[in-house]
């Protein structure tokens, strides 16, 4: 079977993986740990554990269990102290303090809930996400820079963790050994930077053989990325994985629905476009196609966060298939070759 | 397979459960619905559930699961806002609130775990635990009774349910089908008696075909029991569910160590003692064996009831083994009677 690795964190990895999970090939989903938001800044601070939230989508996405499982895993308590903790992030918080560090927590998390293929925290260490403004400010952690809608005003200086990450040798493993590796989809500055930053992953990315895949957003962040077209992006990611090192886009073509698009446009959340001005040398081509997801998205009650999160989103069914084409698309060329 | 039904609660009911999972029977476990302290306490009143904490030591004790997963429901968190919560009771009132009802709850829970046999909620219904003291004093709820030291001096009046409690109907099923109902050890006033209060337990296990076993308590408790002999205990219980009614009735003869034997005592904690006066027709049957644990018990620095919890305790392979044997012993006095 071949070997996919998916790098992310939040919603946009659990679309992806739970399309992939149908397919047979080796998952191994790379995830953020820099979130320090909601439920899981509480348990941060609070009991000292790394950050769960990411990786607890990730297992909810792969994992075989029952629905009632899959659902307990994603409760939010909604009354008393424990409003707004999400179940499955308690789930791995005791997991970790049980095995006495979070992979192993993870590892068994994995168990019970009978998930398919690996779920590897990008790295063992606590760190935190800082962003060095043009101004000089810097504003610190995930949560803030998320909240902070001045960030492309002021422009960036530099983004970096702190204290620096060392990447989990496992994650740079399953880079190095993959047949295709997966960017996004997920949050620009808070998912999909934070895990290039780690020291190793960019460097693995760089060396791989795999085909590497880059899942543009469908929208821009407000006072994030407002300003980005696809190729903005793309130079984003490849300025730390390695110039033209990304293959493929793949690229949203259907408009969603005008009284759905209206919301986000008034809250300067555009679609991402390509650029007019088309580029003699892309250095990755582009995969357009419809990748847009036409199931209504439930809101909880208790989720402080999901009115800020995503209505317009990836379908994960057709965004899969995408990926195992291209993956698949060497295969088919040699096949032509040869028989030419 | 042959059907028993356990009556208790708490750590009782795991010792006894834990012993009586080996053997190739139905089993289905009773349990006290009347706690209010501790996590439960808390749970009850901030999420409005039902009590979760004699339910998850049932679960834990009957569960065929890893024992990370085993571990993972007696975990309790010792910091923060968690502090205290056992990781297995917020894993039942998430099932509680996701399935719409405790009893539901407990039955996905059971999936979940693994668990071999059934557990059955006493009651459905929210119910407090009362005690009218001689001097007309009210105690309200399980947790003050259970730390209130002045009962036996003062005199109880009476024992009930407030509201009125209905029996789960298929607690009062399972009895009448049961072959052996086991009822303690546990916590005299606060886990056996609140299950026989229950509006139909005591009548179904007075019209029940079973043999009824009384597992005896080991230590008086301080206050409550002081001056309680094994007569005393199986009056009280027999004045709820019948005259005559407890067929057998499980003795410890073993003496524990000295040290420990000083440390109940100095607290009022004394061993229950067969009465001096020979009883002319005692109406059941003594089986007196050693059916002390050996093993030492660890605490949990979290755990703000452990430190009243019992170290002198039952050892759960010695009291299934003689609990099978009194099953049996019907047949093979039949064998026996045949053959003669």
């Amino acid at each position: 079977m071949k070997n996919v690795v998916t790098i992310g964190g939040g919603t946009g990895s659990f679309t992806l993986l739970t399309g992939l999970k149908k397919y047979p090939i080796n998952i191994a989903a790379i995830v953020s740990m820099a979130d320090d938001g909601g439920s899981t800044g509480v348990l941060r601070d609070e009991l000292g554990v790394l950050p769960p939230g990411d990786v607890r989508q990730c297992l909810v996405a792969l994992s075989d269990s029952s629905d009632t499982l899959r659902k307990l895993m994603n409760y939010r308590f909604e009354e008393g102290g424990l409003k707004g903790h999400s179940f499955g992030n308690l789930f791995l918080s005791a997991l970790e303090k049980i095995e006495g560090n979070f992979a192993k927590g993870v590892e068994e998390a994995a168990k019970i809930l009978n998930v398919k293929g690996d779920i590897i925290p990008v790295t063992a260490e606590d760190t935190n996400l800082f962003m060095l403004l043009n101004d000089g400010r810097i504003i610190r952690g995930e949560n803030e820079i998320n909240h902070n809608f001045e960030i492309e005003e002021v422009g960036i200086k530099k983004n970096y963790l702190s204290p620096d990450a060392k990447a989990n040798p496992k994650a740079v493993k399953k880079i190095l050994e993959a047949d295709l590796v997966v960017i996004g989809p997920g949050n620009h500055y808070c998912s999909i930077i934070p895990n290039l930053l780690v020291r190793g992953i960019s460097e693995a990315v760089r060396k791989t053989k795999a085909k590497v895949v880059y899942n543009c957003n469908l929208v821009n962040k407000k006072g994030h990325t407002e300003g980005f077209d696809l190729d903005a992006y793309v130079d984003a990611i490849n300025a730390l994985i390695g110039k033209d090192r990304i293959d493929y886009v793949t690229f949203n073509t259907k408009k969603p629905y005008a009284r759905l698009l209206s919301r986000y446009e008034s809250q300067k959340e555009l679609l991402v476009c390509l650029s007019e001005k088309s580029r003699e040398n892309r250095g990755y081509q582009i995969v357009q196609a419809d990748f847009l997801s036409e199931k209504s998205v439930v809101q909880n009650k208790a989720d402080v966060v999901s009115d800020i999160r995503s209505f317009i989103r990836h379908d994960s069914e057709k965004l899969s298939k995408a990926l195992i084409m291209i993956m698949e698309l060497g295969e088919y060329e040699n096949i032509i070759k040869n028989i030419i």
